[in-house]
């Protein structure tokens, strides 16, 4: 056995069970290493990128992370924005980078870099196996590292969601070929940082009291059973309820309590919070605008509302602390929720920004995971579109790091191969990490693409506007414009292996989005949508 | 004037005209200010590792940087990898990196992260201006910096081609959107830093003595004065001339002195230099295999041989120090070479690794720029088929990390918009930056691209031979294999705009590029190339 297999081998006593690879030179003792542990899944990217964003992907749905295989400091440094998603939405995540034969770094070879300092960009856990017998206890370290953020590694989703890390172990080939010590057993994640107790006596006090409150939710307080509790609590106290704009997951849908997100822009937050005096972040961070602007607040919390931390945003159970919070306020099971139909969508109508979401609620399969890199044309539309269709969770984009939404499909699907999954793309975003169509396509995977196609960077042009820039004039035009030539996503969905349809209304996005549900394997739907 | 068009106007004066861009937020007011200053030219690119190899090739061809514009750390992070090989080139790139306001960072928004430690993996110089009055001045200090590997700022391509650096300039929004100081004047390059002089008469009296000496050239040194000065020595006094396998720019063709780039494998390096008593170090650095294997030395200079230092590899003029070595063993010009054919293909045969060259060698219009990403197609085949081809220059992968093609033939398509650009393209490479072919269509470049397709990462099929692994199994297969789907590149080129058409012979291959290289604006050929 060699160093390679001693850390596969302890990879799988970990759980970890796939992995999302685009190796080299430097990880092929860890390929050769596939063919004689079959139990470890090996799905190659064509680009890193693909590969930590769909590790992204599967563990949001899973809770336990799946390993990364990257190829020296070039191959993490293309995965860096995913990982970047990745740690903002609390994913469990386990790198694998590869590095040159330690006797060979001090040569400066054409691929010698900082792996270290990139990977301390994403990272919360690096370490560097310096003998044989390191790798076993550093590979199982780096998964408990990766699960450590105080959640329970049990792999229940509802609980784990998004509660977890970016580990990066970093290999030495030599040490990858050389002879390997026995793979270590599984190591329990650390148990819970110690944090205060939640006030649940003062937080019930506010909640009950006569001043305007809100409860901003994240994490793991997302998924149904935190969202049941927070309706009790609105139910009984007209406490409002709120999520940030893209969380990592949501529960919504026909028979789940709605939670509203906080717009995307400040002045949507402003008209959401007014008049709120207490503010209460459950498993949440204080809400900030995503960018500043001249003269405007960074912090979005409006002037005279107090914020109160209730359940820190990482370290105590968000889902325990709220249910706690609603059975002190609104004792009992929450009504059942009245049965509403979801929108349904006029036909024959060209497509646009207003009515694609419709097409998509109205279609939507029971416990679809969608994916949302919408952007701009989701931001106010896809929420109410699907508030009843068929229950439903949603992956959002975290970080702000374009590109996630392809490969995040890809690893959902993997996770969950019984499930469909969606994904709303908007398309300047889409060619970052377009390759992840084919690994789409490669592993035969249950993803319905739509591509939103609005030809623009849409949500820079209103950015132009907003930090105050003059009218733009044709240069500052062609920086956001991804016309002149139009790109062709029906050409480049065939080009990767993914059958691909296009749609101008939405008589035709339903025909194409059903048939495409109804057919295995992924499909592309390249939503041209009118300029509004 | 706001600070982003001091910044832009600091540019222009310092010789830097045009903006390799995907902006973001952050970089609004600089998008804003290039309509009021048309001298500037914008390019967009959609993805930022299009951006930073475009930026390389630029410089590449022209000695003076482009500067590039990225969006925080995710933003930086995607153009790593292309700003990993511009290092490895030499090459001077100018990046500004737009941060969030000041007043900003610290509400730890979605999009903020390290971009400093980002920016440390690859730039030999950072900074972030503080005030306004700072914005001018270091912009300008970015350039020099870039520019100050010991080259003067003089645009003289045939000396600067290969001898500059990585800066990085990080603005925050405020200082972007604030009032702005007068942009900077110009400011020169820091000269060279002092080294020893080479020691021409030792060199020569190794060069003319009797023991075999062989020279490795690099930099400045590939260019024609420099290849003629090799070529007088070589014809003297029988010393071997070698540069490395892929050098950020060599000169080709009939009429230029041939050198022999020394072989990507160990293997074929040991023949080179067999029985070398000397190797002499011309801008070039001791050669090392790109890989450690196992038992295998890392330093390709075999046991036996000397190596001396005649020129560093930066801070002395490579060719001034050639011509004094020449003049000194080898008095007078060089004879007229002897006009010899470029090889001729063989018609009608089924495209494989070892004609395909040929098919692209006798058609080479003159003046070409070769960017050549053909990696193991074009290893053993591209130099001799091109070796009585009309003139040309050839930019190769300097640091092994893939995806730089398709980028660096746009700017180098720019730099030189009166030359043809010939991008030699593998399948695997191609889809890490596959959006620079829009950004080739957008701007109507004469690049023809020749898409190497061998449905493989064949290199690491070799190399998983190469480092001792069990002999692959189909798990192992599965991640060095691009087939399954098929991609098909003519379709992801169209899609990107380019028109694209298939070859599987030398005859369809022969007609295609000779009608792409007369038809105006990009087109890609698809190669499909049968296995060995």
């Amino acid at each position: 056995m060699n160093g390679a297999e001693t850390l596969l081998r302890t990879l799988l006593n970990n759980n970890v069970e796939v992995c999302f690879a685009n190796p080299g030179t430097s990880e092929m003792q860890f390929v050769a290493a596939l063919d004689r542990h079959p139990a470890m899944r090996g799905v190659l990217c064509l680009f890193e990128g693909v590969a930590t964003g769909a590790a992204d992907g599967y563990a949001r749905m899973t809770g336990r992370p799946a390993a990364t295989l990257l190829h020296l400091g070039p191959g993490l440094a293309n995965g860096l924005a995913n990982l970047h998603n990745a740690r903002r939405a609390r994913t469990p995540v386990v790198n694998i980078v590869g590095d040159h034969a330690r006797s060979h770094k001090q040569l400066d070879s054409p691929l010698e870099s900082d792996i270290d300092g990139a990977a301390a960009t994403v990272s919360s856990w690096i370490r560097r196996p310096t003998t044989a017998a390191d790798i076993g206890p550093d590979t199982a370290a780096a998964v408990a590292a990766a699960l450590s953020a105080g959640v329970p590694d049990d792999g229940d989703a509802s609980r784990t969601g998004t509660s977890g890390a970016v580990s990066t172990l970093i290999v030495a080939a030599d040490l990858s070929w050389g002879e390997g010590a026995p793979p270590a057993p599984h190591l329990p994640a650390r148990p819970p940082r110690i944090v205060p107790r939640p006030h649940v006596d003062a937080t019930a006090a506010l909640v009950a009291g006569p001043e305007p409150v809100a409860l901003l939710i994240d994490g793991a307080g997302l998924g149904e059973r935190g969202l049941r509790a927070a309706a009790r609590i609105q139910k009984a106290t007209g406490t409002a309820v709120f999520c940030p704009t893209w969380p990592a997951r949501v529960r919504r849908g026909a028979g789940v309590p709605a939670i509203e997100p906080l717009g995307y822009r400040a002045e949507a937050v402003a008209q959401q919070l007014a008049g709120v005096k207490h503010l209460i972040l459950v498993g949440a961070r204080e809400p900030v605008a995503s960018f500043a602007y001249p003269g405007r607040p960074g912090i979005l919390t409006p002037p005279g509302t107090r914020v109160h931390r209730f359940v820190p945003d990482a370290g105590f159970d968000v889902v325990e602390a709220l249910t706690e919070l609603a059975d002190r306020v609104a004792p009992g099971p929450l009504a059942p929720l009245p049965a509403l139909d979801a929108v349904r969508p006029t036909m024959n109508e060209p497509l646009r920004t207003e009515n694609w979401a419709h097409v998509v609620g109205a279609l939507l399969p029971r416990e679809a995971i969608v994916v949302d890199e919408s952007i701009t044309e989701g931001m106010d539309t896809l929420v109410p579109a699907t508030a009843h269709s068929a229950p439903h969770d949603v992956l959002g984009l975290t970080g702000l790091a374009i590109g996630q939404g392809i490969p995040v499909a890809a690893g959902a699907a993997i996770a969950c191969p019984e499930r469909p999954v969606v994904c709303l793309q908007a398309d300047g975003s889409a060619l970052y990490t377009l390759s992840g169509l084919w690994t789409q396509a490669r592993e035969k995977l249950n993803v319905t693409t739509v591509l939103l196609n609005n030809r623009a960077y849409a949500i820079l042009r209103a950015e132009l506007e907003r930090v105050g820039g003059s009218p733009a004039g044709p240069a500052a035009n062609a920086l956001l414009d991804l016309g002149r030539p139009d790109i062709d996503f029906t050409a480049l969905a065939t080009g990767m292996g993914v059958p691909a349809t296009r749609a101008t209304s939405t008589t035709e996005l339903a025909d194409q989005f059903s048939t495409a549900l109804a057919t295995p394997g992924p499909h592309l739907i390249e939503a041209i949508l009118r300029p509004a």
